[in-house]
């Protein structure tokens, strides 16, 4: 079955994230009342799994393994349902 | 109020994503039955307005103007509820 799931990837509290706050600088300047801005990834994988729990299971994987650093980074998916 | 939105950015159907290519790439080689991965970016943004209409209509704006580049970018927003 091909699952399709949104992975997105964002750097856990406490590291200082320089995108973010360039970025609500920005927002501020042009006007806007921003408290805080905080930059992330995100992923939109497409993949085969024989089921809904082993397509959980790989996806998880693959975040650990290659999409997310796990000393700084915190992950989250959606996986929508098969076609 | 407070409001927290997700922006959600992506490159537009038809532009080519090298990062999400080299990604599939490289979780194929990891061994997982990949077809196709794109790459996007997400912020959180926190920020004050009236009430959620006005919200959404700041956040489309700040989308237009800062966030993404509207000839080559798709985007999304999710706004929670107020604090």
């Amino acid at each position: 079955m091909k699952f399709k799931a949104f992975v997105y990837v964002n750097l856990k509290a406490g590291y200082s994230d320089p995108e973010g706050e360039t970025t609500a600088h920005a927002l501020r300047g042009l006007g806007y009342n921003v408290d805080d801005v905080r930059s992330s990834k995100a992923y939109e994988v497409t993949f085969d799994a024989p089921n809904r729990a082993k397509a959980e299971k790989l996806l998880d994987e693959m975040c650990r393994r290659l999409l997310t650093n796990p000393t700084k980074d915190d992950y989250r998916f959606e996986i929508s349902d098969p076609k």
